[in-house]
Parts: structure tokens; C-alpha cells; sequence
């Protein structure tokens, strides 16, 4: 699976997952993100870079939020976005998804930006798209969320800047989450000194410790002298399976406080994938607060996106030079 | 409130409202929307004044007709249009509004361009965003709709030239048009000779008198000697509540026929801001007679949106010019 | 009607239906298509010709494939391109189909992409457009598919060539297919030697012999020493009218296998307008086998979009030209 994300010269073509992929990848990522952040404060906000390219944004399962900031990504790139919510229309025609995905390809979409409710469904998209093609992976069920990964990299190393030195908290659901996954696997690959992740047994993977996290149930022992707080968004409907008691209670337990932040040391930083629940994983004080780099990290997603799109359209074009 | 719309040069910010501002900006508008009707005569219809601007679309009401001249406006100025349905997105998932427009900024948004249907929101929003957004008012609640008022000045601008030597009167529900609201504030800044309301009592705000506008209940009397002719959309629910009898009394009445028209000037022009219920508050052959304008309304208000745009994002770069 | 998608100096100026055009117009379309079809193997896969141009696509049906190729045709001209789905909009408020076209027309539109369930419709909205706007049918009722049938003569002529020579069976719900009666129009104008059809007594129009096509019923006889096989798409409504006794029995009677298809000359082509339904129609083993040009239609089709808009476009030009 791994490396059918980089094309024969090791360059990124797909991207897919985190687990795989080397230090030096995901540091090209960061630099070239870097470059598109200053982009953003010009008078205009534009790069022709992607010029003539089209970009399709393959959404199976609804999110205005994700799709937003791929498509200004893509906008800022200069390229042409399509954006398809599939749910409601080719597959109600009842055509096969390989079969809609095969018509893109024929108009010569350049890359798919695909999420998806099931685990996986960007790697299966990946193995069956055309040479010309590159495939964004934008969530897909519990498995992964690279951008969302990278973003965080980004924030964690514009305030933090050597890895090896810090000690990273990621605190709730990290059992179903996604960010959470490509969180890791990111933070591992770039050699951070150490990963906590904090929460009830029943939101935590039964494999942590073959994950070389170190696993709290307890906030106090777990933020203490940690840089960097991850909070996840608390997916309301885990209460409705019986994994949690109740917003309320959770809150109380695990709910990043400025009480509980005051653990952590004085200047780590607080940040969260968005969108929020106050006053369920995280205070509001702790959120708008002088810690907090939540906005900080939306602002980064463009810039990581467009360095993600523009180096995978880049790789395309190595092939397309050979041709 | 008012102050706000400004920046410390007196230029345009915001577009919340007609509330305040002064004559010679009103003229400026028009002036600024001068220059960009003739450019929809132009084989290229588009000019690059705004290219890699980002202008948000935030609707959270439903309005295609009104969404679509705002997009097209933007499109003509060259730049990025985001439109965002928000009832259908973002706070369903819970998050609060101010998150939602806190992540927009962070993406770079330059402007947001607001409908909704509580009178207030515009200005709401305009309050709480970062220094380098402006806000249009889109029409929110009874309260205003400022680019249609402008865009009607213009039209009456183009016909009949000076303003003080005009009478305009309005008919239909001005209790419930932020429309009405909007042209009011407008016709008076601009220092229009008189300003006449006809309308049933029940669709009549109570301090008609302090608006310093005419009222009357009767068309003959009230189109007596009339330049400019309004007339309003009947928003059809209000018969539910009982403030109307029936669509086709209220014709009777206030129904604008050829017969009620020959009363006004024989040059008096007629206007209506859309959508049309032909024969309930105007008669098809009036509506598409030779004194009606209102196709021309639809014309002026790419015209003036794309002023009014200009403007708001020129004073902007005053902004970033000093930091 | 046949005249008035022609202006004064015979150049296409609406796009509505086959009906009445000549063989070298319908060349033309196709020689303008062969030079967008290099524009996509370009690294840039875009030209300014329709730039500051505004194209609408009016879909009163949902089609997101035939949209997204139109979309894409329209942003790989540098046009502006506004998505208006009217079943949701505007006619909601009560508004007038005509009113609502006034308006966009106001909005200084130049060309409408017309989807409608009612044949006839395209047609309608072209004879009360304003001059400067061109109409391009999109599919409507069981009327016509114009541009559908031109990418099919395009793929054609790519392999074939010569249309005299040609033996060209169509199979399948004739009767009520926009795509069957637009196909055998451009067959017969471009002199194809044979047109066939083949289906049940009960899906072929009645009038097949003045329509100058040869009928079948029988996949056997039909398909013998023939060059072209284009399936239709059975829409699976028809069931339920009583006009078929099931998807199965279809399938074994008028599905294209592979035994079938060796009837047909070794090197016939095998074309369908999408989406498949596999099984149905077409067995898989065809629909991806050496023979199928499916996928090519596809790509074909937003050339020749691109062609009929650059033309219809083009001829305003002439219009404006002397203005």
C-alpha cells in the first residue's frame, strides 16, 4: 500500500496515509507549505502554478468545512475545481462508483480529492485511477486524514521547531479518530520525544503501546510538562453506543480546562482539528485563550494543501515530461 | 452602529446599511457603478481588480436570485467566490456561528457577502470580524437591504437625473420590506423633493410621519404627479396572518394597472426589485410596458454590487498599505 | 424552427437539436472538436476564447455528469460559469420561467445550457431570449440530445472515417430516447450508407420507416456485417409501464455479449451514451472489452462542447461585431 504514493523517482503522487511515508517527505511538505503561507498575505492571494488543471472534489460523505479549504487551495493554485457530492447523484442513476470514476478520468480531471465514511475508500480509489491521476486523501472513516496531519505538523513545528524535544499530548477519542491516526504516525516520523495519548479505556486502541505512545487515563499525570495539547473533537453519537457516560461528566474528566492546562508546561501550546464542542472537550477560555493556536491552525490547512496538491500535480508532471 | 461602515478615512468598509452615510458616498457608488456598466457592454466582460480576493458567499437563507448577482459581480471583478449554503453545513455539526466565520477569516477571506433572515445579522457579523474583512449586507430580516436601494438610485439617477426635484412613491408593504427601509434612508440622504408610501394601513409602519415620508391609502391620490414608481413584491404569506384580505383584493386596491399608472407624470418610470407577482401588486402589461425599468434594475445591480465591492476591498488595501 | 439556430450568415447561434442542420455544419463542429481535443493533452488544458464570458447552466432536471461536462467544456474556455438548479430556486418564489430568463439575461448572460424533462423546452426558451444570449440543449424530454449525438459522430469519425461506408446499429429503447432520434438525424445528414435499429416491437417508434432506418428485432440479423453498435440506456422505468417484462429477459434478448457482439464485423466499435447498466444493456465483458470506445465518448464530449459553445459564441461575436 505504502508506496504506491510515490511515483518510480520517490516523489509524492497520491497521498494517502502517513504510515510510510519518510522524514524527509513530510519535511518537503512543511517547506513547501511554508513558501505558500507567504502567498496568503500578498495583495494577491493567487499562484498559476495548477493553471488548466482540473481538480475534482469526490465528496461521499457531506463536510462544507474540508471541502472549503481544498477548494481555496485549489483556487489559489489557479486551478479549475469541480466540486461532485456523489451521495446525490451519478451512483442514484445507480452507476458503479469505478464507473464514475472512470468518466472523470475520461474528461482528464487531473486529481481527485476524495472523502469518504468508510475506512480505506482513498486507497481503493488510488489502486484503480488512471496513470494521469493523482488522488488527495481528505478523510476517510476511522483510518486517516493526512492533511489534517500535516496542518498540525506545521502549527506544532512554527512554534516548537525541533521535534525531538517535545513531548506531545493527544487527549479523547483516539480510537475512532482519524486525525488522530495520521497525528501520530506524523509525530513518530519526525522523531518527537514523546507521545501521550489521554482518555477513557473505551476511547483508547487496545495496541498503544505498539503504536510507542504512552497511554494516561488520568489529565493531571498526563499533561504534566507536555509542549504540545492535541484536543479531538468528541463525536457526540459515542454516547448513543454506550462508550461514555455523558457530555457533561466527560467534560469534567477529560475537558481541557485552564485549571488542567496549568499542568502543562507554561508555554505549550492548545490546538484542535475543529469543529469545536465548548465546554465538551475543551473550555472556551482555553480555546479563545493566549495558548490556543486553533485559528492558526485553519490558516495553515490552505498553505499545507496547496503544498500537498502542487507537489503530487508536480510528480504528474514528471511522468507527463517522460511521455 | 453607523460609524462602523467606515473606515478612519471616511471610506467604505462595510455595506450594512443606507442608515447614516452620507450623500457624497451614495454618489460615489454610483459614480464607481458608472465606470462598471460599461464594461458588461465589452467583448471581455471582466476586469482584474479583485484577482486572488476571496469573497465568501455566507447565505443562511435561500436566495438564488440574489446570490447569483453577487457571484457574478464578483466573478466580473476576478475574484474567488466561495458560496456557502451555511443552514445546510457547518452548524449542523454544532459548531456556533462565530466559529464558523473565525474559520473563514483564518482561511483569508476578504469579504463576506451576508443574507439572513434576522434583521441584525449583517451588523452582528460586521462587529465581531477580523480587520481585514469587510461585510455586504445581503438583506437581513425587515431590517435593510443597501445594495438594492443603491442599485434602484442609480436606475432613477439614469432617468431622471436630479434628485431634489423628484417625487418617488412606494406602494405596497413597508412595514415588512427591508427593501422599502433601504430606499427610504437612500431617496432622503440624496435629498429627494418627496417621498410618498401607498399602502392598506396594516402594511404601513406607525412613524411614517417621522420617516419624513408621505402616506397615503389611496393610489389615485398617492401617484398624483409622481416621477418614480416602486412598487414592492407582496410577500403572500402575509395574508395568512390576517394583515390582508386576498391576493386579488389587494390587486384591486393596489394592483399597479395601466388605468393607475396614467395618473402618475406620463414619464414616470416603474420599478419593482423582483421577483414578480404579475397580477397581484402589478399588472403584466405594466410590469413589461414601455415605463417599466425593471430589467434594467437587474442590469445595474452587477453594476453596482461590483462598485460596491470595489470599494469595500479598495479601502481595505488602504488598511494593508499602512502596516 | 429549424432555421432560427441559424443567424443571417448561416453560423450557428443556438445549439437545439440536429433537425434541419447541414452535413458541413455539423463538419465543422467536428473539425473545431478535433483542435480542442489537443488542448487536453496540453499541460495547460485551457484557452482564453471565452473569457469575461458568463454561461449558465439552467438544469430543471439534475444531471451532475451532463453538467460536469459542460461545466468543464465552459472553464477550459475561460468562461465564467453560474450553476443554477431552477427546480430549487427561483420558480419556488413563484416566479415565471420566463421572468426568471429576463433577469439572467439582464445579468448580461451570453448563453444558457438548457436541461429539461419536457421536450420542446430548449426550443421555447430560444425563442424568447434576448438577442445576445445563445441557447444550447442539454437534453430535453424524449426530444433531443444534439451534443451528445455530435461527440458520438466525432468518436466515429476518429475510427471509421468515412460515414458512406458505414453500417451503424443502434439498439434499444428507441422510442423514447433524445439520444436515439438526435443520433439518427446526424447519421442520415452525414450520409451514413445504413442505419439500423434494433429493439422490441414496443420501444421503436412507429414511423421508422420514414425516419429512413431499417428495423429490427432480432440481435441476430441486426447486427450482422455491421461497423457501428451504439447501446442505448434502458431506463428502467419503462418496467413498470408494462413496456418490458424484465431487466433479465432484456438482457438475454438485446443485451450486447460478446457472442453477440462477434456477429457484428471484427472490428466494430461498441459506443453508449452512459450511464451503463451493466448487465442490463451491455455485459461488462463488452463494456470494458478491446471494442468499446465508451470511455473515449466521454472525453470527446467535452471537446465537442467546447467546439458548439466557442462557435455559438463566436457568432454573437459576428453580431456584436456590427453593432
Amino acid at each position: 500500500m505504502t508506496n504506491n504514493q510515490l511515483n518510480e523517482h520517490g516523489h509524492l503522487r497520491h497521498f494517502l496515509t502517513i504510515e510510510g511515508l519518510k522524514r524527509p517527505l513530510l519535511t518537503e511538505i512543511m517547506d513547501r507549505a511554508e513558501q505558500f503561507s507567504s502567498i496568503s498575505h500578498q495583495q494577491v492571494k493567487k499562484v498559476p502554478l495548477l493553471r488548466g488543471k482540473t481538480i475534482v472534489n469526490l465528496f461521499f460523505e457531506n463536510s462544507t468545512r474540508t471541502r472549503t479549504t481544498f477548494e481555496l487551495a485549489a483556487k489559489r493554485l489557479s486551478a479549475d475545481v469541480m466540486n461532485l457530492n456523489i451521495s446525490t447523484s451519478a451512483t442514484s442513476k445507480g452507476e458503479s462508483l469505478l464507473d464514475t470514476l472512470h468518466n472523470l478520468e475520461a474528461m482528464h480531471s487531473d486529481m481527485f480529492v476524495v472523502r469518504h465514511s468508510q475506512s480505506g475508500a482513498a486507497e481503493f480509489i488510488a489502486q484503480h485511477v488512471a496513470d494521469h491521476v493523482s488522488v488527495i486523501n481528505a478523510g476517510d472513516g476511522c483510518h486517516a486524514h493526512p492533511t489534517q496531519a500535516m496542518l498540525d505538523m506545521f502549527t506544532i513545528r512554527k512554534h516548537k521547531q525541533h521535534f525531538p524535544d517535545l513531548c506531545v499530548a493527544i487527549i479523547g477519542d483516539i480510537l475512532h479518530s482519524r486525525v488522530a491516526r495520521s497525528q501520530i504516525q506524523a509525530l513518530a516520523t519526525l522523531g518527537v520525544g514523546e507521545i501521550r495519548v489521554i482518555g477513557p479505556q473505551t476511547l483508547l486502541p487496545t495496541d498503544c503501546n505498539t503504536l510507542g505512545v504512552h497511554v494516561y487515563h488520568d489529565m493531571e499525570a498526563g499533561l504534566k510538562g507536555v509542549d504540545v495539547i492535541i484536543t479531538l473533537r468528541l463525536q457526540l453519537e459515542r454516547m448513543d453506543n454506550g462508550l461514555l457516560p455523558s457530555a457533561r461528566e466527560y467534560y469534567q474528566c477529560y475537558g481541557l480546562t485552564d485549571e488542567k492546562l496549568s499542568i502543562a508546561k507554561p508555554d505549550a501550546i492548545v490546538m484542535h482539528p475543529g469543529p469545536i464542542n465548548r465546554g465538551v472537550e475543551i473550555a472556551s477560555t482555553v480555546a479563545d485563550g493566549k495558548q490556543s493556536v486553533i485559528l492558526e491552525q485553519v490558516t495553515h490547512g490552505i498553505a499545507v494543501r496547496m503544498a500537498v496538491m502542487s507537489m503530487a500535480l508536480g510528480s504528474q508532471a514528471e511522468v507527463e515530461a517522460q511521455l
